[in-house]
């Protein structure tokens, strides 16, 4: 039986469990300094306070001083702690993660280094490990696709995808982590996986614009949902071909699938509905931090935004509904309406 | 000034009116022998009764008894009626569509001959066009993406796609025809435009039935829906090459963006939900019949089916949720969650 050691007890790395245990292997799941109280809700026989679903049976809890033990010759560590939590776990985890077969990250969001550079988290994670003198890594699976972690803890019907750049690995854990409930597509493009998951997010503010917009006025703004929703798959598209990827992993899973379920709820598409409704960008999002909602979409755009002046400039004015997020969120945008439709829209040709 | 002669005064020929008057052209709309109740109310003052919006101001009406003069002269003829009257309306305009610089075509399915072969619409209109002993026709404009006719006849911002064999055409027009919220991408690839708009009725079923999943166990099934999505996306373009079509129009306003809006609402979406509930096939489309509601996806995934056999047959394996649709249609499906998921999961590699 292999052992797989999730690192971060939240939603994704909780709701993971299910079908690694579905699958037969020994799971372990290490919560951060934060996640403490979620285990103790778990011990007491609740359900995940995340999820709202029960953690699967037999999996092996570790409070946040026993990450020595829980990555104890795992063969396996997923990394699926916050974005910002990522640099200080792979940090402290190092030494367990080199000894594994593979590293796999849930985990979504850029991160940005100390001079300003911005960087997918893949690459992120390798240049900790270099830092800190760890010259091998285990090859990185990127995780994403379509998942709202409540429905995978639920065994409802869920597909995902594995992204490596070594096509191999991916097909071994597709195959050996496959659940009834839970498939997982094989691919070797790491960076368009890794690429749809955060930038998925800032788009998703911008379909939910177009319900704030319904709501607003009584009139549905499907038309230009529909057009953003389709602006969005070739903006992502076009990101992840400049860097390599391949365009047709935004038109699967990572991209077209992620979004619509990003865009069907979540607090993204929520926030956006209040941008649409004509809320003030900063005051809904201090109200939503208040509600202690985490809207990962808006520091994402602004990391995107960076990303892209860095990584791919050309790209800047093929990504106009990125720019039209980024400068909504700025808030200095009266009429949010035209400023997504000139995005969205064809120009004229 | 060009005139345009719209062939069908439903929902879509009327509410293409409001875009070409915007952009100058002399615009015409001739109403079927099913449609002079709908010209009479609109010349009552009323609204148009399938859209709900005024008729946009200085259209022509044309009675069904009227179609010789409203073709006269007419520099573009757009057909603009249900797939199931385009023959027949297709041999009665053929005198003027012959002298015309293009047919647009916004009529969306398929069309089957008397000897059982399933044809694209513009095949169909060119085959009747030779039996009828004209050799030459204009060249033809397919038109779809996400428009709902509601919302184009109102000024929403709407995006769509002009796709003709001749891509200087249809870049001719996607000039000539845009206003400032009826914006038009210039395709080449008739056939990925032509496929897409039958489909994604097919395919919006299957979005509608996680939707009635939903509704019947209170669970949300959001993953399901994402993966019907992509896999659906996956469909239209794998259909799409196999029929020389670029696989990209399917990823873009044709597939991606007119799925999105079909799924967002629409009798096809809303049929799919009365499925997923779990109500009889039959019985649920008896009850939508008594309420006028077409579902044009129905009858098109029974001639899809058939097309991809005459086709493509190939690929019959390749569309398990073109598949999955069929069966559930037929009424001999229990479990139909069951029955989407093993369609859109990936299956284990």
């Amino acid at each position: 039986m292999s052992t797989i050691t999730i690192l971060g007890a939240g939603a994704m790395g909780s709701a993971l469990c299910t079908p690694m245990i579905d699958a037969g292997w020994e799971v372990r799941l290490w919560g951060t300094w934060l996640d403490d109280h979620l285990l103790d809700a778990v011990k007491a026989g609740k359900n995940h306070p995340r999820t709202n679903e029960p953690l699967a049976q037999g999996v092996k809890l570790y409070r946040s001083d026993e990450l020595e033990k829980a990555l104890d010759s795992a063969n396996v560590v997923v990394m699926s702690v916050a974005s910002v939590g990522v640099a200080k776990v792979t940090e402290l985890a190092l030494p367990g993660i080199v000894k594994a077969d593979a590293l796999w990250l849930t985990s979504k969001g850029f991160c940005a280094k100390e001079d300003g550079e911005i960087q997918l988290l893949p690459d992120a994670i390798r240049r900790i490990a270099a830092t800190q003198g760890y010259d091998q890594l285990p090859p990185i699976v990127a995780i994403a696709g379509p998942v709202k972690a409540n429905e995978c803890a639920a065994r409802e019907p869920t597909a995902t995808i594995f992204g490596c750049r070594d096509g191999q690995v991916s097909l071994r854990y597709a195959r050996q982590a496959r659940s009834q409930t839970y498939a997982i597509e094989a691919s070797d493009d790491e960076v368009g996986v890794e690429i749809c998951a955060p930038m998925k997010n800032v788009y998703a503010i911008a379909l939910g614009i177009a319900d704030g917009l319904q709501e607003a006025t009584g009139v549905p703004h499907h038309n230009l949902k529909a057009a953003t929703f389709s602006q969005a798959v070739r903006e992502m598209s076009l990101l992840g071909a400049a860097l390599g990827a391949k365009e047709s992993t935004a038109f699967g899973l990572a991209g077209v699938g992620d979004l619509e379920v990003t865009g069907l709820s979540g607090r993204n598409k929520f926030y956006g509905v209040r941008l649409g409704r004509g809320e003030n960008p900063q005051e809904a999002l201090d109200e939503m931090a208040r509600l202690e909602q985490t809207v990962e979409g808006v520091p994402a755009a602004a990391l995107a935004q960076k990303f892209v002046s860095q990584k791919a400039p050309n790209l800047v004015e093929k990504l106009p509904l990125l720019q039209a997020v980024v400068r909504i969120l700025d808030g200095k945008v009266e009429d949010v309406k035209s400023v997504v439709g000139q995005a969205v829209l064809p120009v004229k040709p």
